[in-house]
C-alpha cells in the first residue's frame, strides 16, 4: 500500500523523532491570503513600512502563519487517527517568519500512555520548526488521543512528560531589533500600552464572523492540513465539515485586534483548548481577559499574557465557566498566550 | 472601555483631522486575490510585460485596489456608525500602486449638516491616502449619514462644502511615463480606441457573476473594512450578510472589460451611488454609457468619461431610471468614472 | 457591437493563427491561491529550497498552473459557443514557469469538420503558450465542438489532424537542470521510486474534497476563464454552476499526492476526458492507474504515465468502465499523463 494510512497509538515510542513532509516556502502569497481569511489589522504584519519603524530587518507574517504550516506538517504523521487534539503547552515563537523562508518540521514523541478502554492511547510530541537557516521557528509540545490499530497490542510503558502551566516571562523570545520606544499609537489604531491594562480585566472584542465552508478549507489547505473531517462531508456521519481548530484561534486572534491593537506579536503559546467543534453558519465572537503582564529586557517591550475566549455568538457576559466549573455554553476555544506590546 | 465604538455626529467637526490606522503594504498576493475575485482581464494590471509596454516603470495594480485599501481604513473613523454611504465625488488617482508600496489615509471633515429629525447627520469628509513616499495615491470626498449619539446634543453650524459634479478632464492624472503609442490592441483584447466610442453610446456587457458569501467576505477582509453588517450573520435582522459596495464596483468594473477592454486605467471617479443592496445569490450584470471623451495631453492617451452601471439580473434594455426618474429596478450601482484608453 | 461574442463553427478555417488576448503574470499570489484551492503538497512546487536541491535555478510554480492560465486566454476565441470539450492531446510542458513570468497564448487551427446535424461542427487548434522570452511554455491540441452561426453556411472541406494517442517518452522535456540522484524522499513525503510502481498497478489516493461554488469560481477566475457557465447560475436552465473541467484536472492531480508524492511534476498530457460535469456539494476522490513507466536521459530521472480518474464519491473498486465499456457510474475525469518520477 502506497498510500498513508497514519500512525496508530501501538507505532509511537518515546524517543522516536520524525522528520515531516513536505518543506513550505512562505510567500506575500500567505500573507494576502491570511488577511483575506481573517480580518487581522495588527500594524506589524500589515505594514512593511510599520515593521522597519521598530526595528525589523525584515516583514514578518503573523506568528499564527508559521505555526499553522508547522503545525499542518505534522497531522499526516501525529494525528492522521487522532480521537482528539487534547491540548498545546510551551508553545514559543522564536526567529520571525519572512516571506521566502521554507519551514520545515521535526517531532519528537516525549510521551506515551494508553487509555485503560485499550482501544486508544494519548502521545505527546515536541515539534520543532525550521527554517532554511536551521533556525528554530517556533516549537511547541502537544498531546492527541490517537487510536491502536490493534485493542490486543500490549500497552507500552507509560511516561507522561511534565510540561509547563505556561512560558515563564523571562523564555519569551524577542526578535532581534524590536525596539518599541518609537511606537507610533496612531498608526497602530489604539493607545492603550501594557501599563493600560490591569491583571483580570475583561475585554469584549465586539464583532463577530459568520463561518463559511469555503474560507475555512481554503485556509486549511494553506497550511496543507489533511485531515478529512475538514474538507469531505462524508467523513462525519452528519455530513458537516469540521472547522479546524487553528482557523478559530486566528479568527478569534484576529477579532481582538479591537481593545488589543497594540498586542503586535504572539510570543508563546501557554495552553490552549478546543473547547466545543465549529461549522460553517457559526458566528465567532472573541474576548480575552488579562492573565499577565510584565516588562522585558528589550527596549520599549512589555509582554501580555491573555485568555482568549472564542464564543459561537456574542457573550458579552464574557463567563468561561459555569458554577459547575464546566465551560460555558458557547465557547469554542479557551487559549492562553503571551503577546509583546509596547510599554 | 478599549475597543472602537466609531465616531457619531457630534464628534465630527470642521476642520478634524483623523489620521486612520493601519498602514498596510500592497503585494503580488493582493493581484492573485484581486484576479481570483473579479473577473478581470485588462492587460495593463495583467501583465508587467504590458504594462512596460506603455511605458510604467513597475507594474501598477488596479486602481481600485488602492482605493478600497485607503477606503477601508476611513471604515472605523468615519463610518461605523454610519446609516448610509450617500455618495463620491471628486475622486482622483494620483501616482500609481505597485506591490511593496505601503498605503496610509488620513482625512479633513469638510462638511456637517445635522438632519431634521435630530437623531442623524451628514458628514462630509475629504479622504487622501498616501505611499511611504508621502506621495498621493488616491484622494477623494464621501459623504455619510451617521447616528447622533445623543439625539439631544445641540447641532452645528451647517457647512456643506461644494464639490464638482465631475471631476475636469483637464485635472486627470496620467501616470509618469504612460505611452499608447504603440498599444497593441491584440494583446489587449479588443481593437476599440477612444476615437470608437461615441458619447451616449451604451454597452451591455453580457456576462454575469452569481455573488457568494465567502468571495465577498474575502474581499471586504482583504480591504481592511471592518463594517459588522458585510460579515457577522447577526447584524441585520433577516440574517442576511450586506455585500460592500465597493465589491459591486470592482465586479461591475471587471465586467465592462467585454466592450471596454482598453480602456485600461481609472483615472478619477465622479460619482457615484449605491442604489440598492446586493447579497449572495445575487446575479450582477453590467452596461456602460459614455458620458463624454477627450484626448489628454500625454501621448497616445485619451480619456472616455463612463457611466458604469451594475445590475440585479442583466437589463438588455440598459434603462437607468424609469419615467418617474427613479432608478429601475434592479439597478445596484450608478457609478460615474474617467478611464484611460488609447486614442 | 463592441463585446465579445466569440467564435463560431463558421469562423474557423485551417491554418488560421489566433493571437489570445490578455498576457498574464504569474505571481507568488498564485501559487498561494493554488494551495488554498487545491491540496497539493509536492515538495517541488511547495519549496523553494526543494526545487534548488534537484537542480532548478528558481522555484517553478506547479505545471497546471500555466497550462490553467494558457488554456484560459484561448476560452473567448475558441470555446465561448462550444458545445462540448471533446478531447486533448499532444500536450507537453517545456520551460517551467516561475513568478514574474508572463505568458501569452497563439492558437492554430489545424482542423474542421462538421457535424452531420448541419448546426454544429468540430474544430482542432494547437495552442502554444509562450513565456516573455519566447520559450514555449506548454503546448497542446484540443478539440471542441462548436455552434455553427448560420445552419445554413455551407460545410467546409473535413481536415482532422493526426493526433498521437501519447507523447512518446522520448519527446518528454526534462527541465533544465534537473537532477534527482539526491533526492530527498523524507522531505517528499513518500519512499516510492519509479522502480516501486508496476504497470497496472491501481492507487486509492483515499481522501475526498467536497466542492464549494466561491472555490471553483476563485480557481477558474485566477485563469481568467471566461464561460459563463462556471460563474452565472442563469446561465444553466436547472441553475446549477458548472466546474471548469480544469478544476477537476488539479483538485484529482493534488489528491494523488497520497500515493504518488514523488510524481513531483507534469511532463505531459496524453490525453483526457471530462467524463461528467461536477457541482458543488459534489465530493471529489481521485484513483489512479500505472500505464507505463521509464527512464530518462537527465540524472535519476524517470517518468510514470498514468491515468488519474476523478470520481464523484470514492469508488474503493477503481472500476473505470463498465462491462458495456462506458464510463462507470461517477468517474468524472479520466486523465492520461505523463509525470516526472525520481529513479
Amino acid at each position: 500500500m502506497k498510500t498513508n494510512a497514519g500512525h496508530f497509538f501501538e507505532d509511537f515510542h518515546v524517543g522516536q523523532v520524525i522528520d515531516h513532509a513536505t518543506p513550505r516556502t512562505i510567500t506575500e502569497g500567505d500573507r494576502a491570503l491570511y488577511g483575506a481569511i481573517y480580518p487581522t489589522r495588527f500594524a506589524l504584519p500589515s505594514s512593511a513600512e510599520f515593521a522597519a519603524s521598530v526595528g525589523l530587518a525584515a516583514h514578518p507574517v503573523e506568528e499564527l502563519v508559521g505555526f499553522h504550516v508547522a503545525f499542518g506538517k505534522t497531522v499526516p504523521d501525529v494525528s492522521l487517527n487522532a480521537v482528539a487534539n487534547l491540548g498545546y503547552a510551551e508553545c514559543r515563537f522564536h526567529v520571525p517568519v519572512v516571506p521566502g523562508d521554507t519551514l520545515r518540521t521535526r517531532s519528537e514523541v516525549i510521551g506515551v500512555k494508553e487509555n485503560s478502554n485499550g482501544r486508544t492511547g494519548v502521545v505527546w510530541v515536541r515539534s520543532t520548526a525550521t527554517n532554511q537557516r536551521g533556525e528554530v521557528v517556533v516549537d511547541w509540545a502537544r498531546w492527541v488521543m490517537v487510536h491502536k490499530r490493534d485493542a490486543g497490542a500490549p500497552a507500552p510503558a507509560t511516561v507522561v512528560p511534565d510540561l509547563a502551566p505556561a512560558v515563564a516571562a523571562a523564555d519569551l523570545v524577542v526578535p532581534a531589533g524590536l525596539d518599541l520606544t518609537a511606537y507610533d499609537t496612531v498608526a497602530a489604531g489604539e493607545p492603550h500600552r501594557l501599563g493600560d491594562y490591569e491583571v483580570g480585566e475583561r475585554i469584549d472584542h465586539v464583532d463577530g464572523v459568520t463561518l463559511t465552508d469555503a474560507e475555512h478549507m481554503m485556509a486549511t489547505r494553506l497550511w496543507q492540513n489533511t485531515a478529512k473531517v475538514h474538507f469531505d462531508t462524508g467523513a462525519r456521519p452528519d455530513g458537516t465539515r469540521l472547522v479546524y481548530g487553528g482557523h478559530v484561534i486566528s479568527l478569534a486572534r484576529a477579532l481582538s485586534f479591537n481593545g488589543l491593537a497594540n498586542a503586535q506579536l504572539v510570543a508563546a503559546i501557554n495552553a490552549g483548548a478546543h473547547v466545543a467543534p465549529a461549522f460553517a453558519g457559526d458566528t465567532v465572537h472573541a474576548w480575552s481577559e488579562v492573565l499577565d503582564q510584565t516588562e522585558l529586557d528589550a527596549p520599549g517591550v512589555g509582554a501580555l499574557r491573555l485568555r482568549l475566549v472564542a464564543t459561537k455568538g456574542r457573550d458579552e457576559s464574557m463567563t468561561l465557566r459555569g458554577d459547575d466549573r464546566k465551560y460555558a455554553p458557547g465557547v469554542l476555544l479557551d487559549l492562553d498566550y503571551w503577546a509583546l506590546i509596547p510599554r
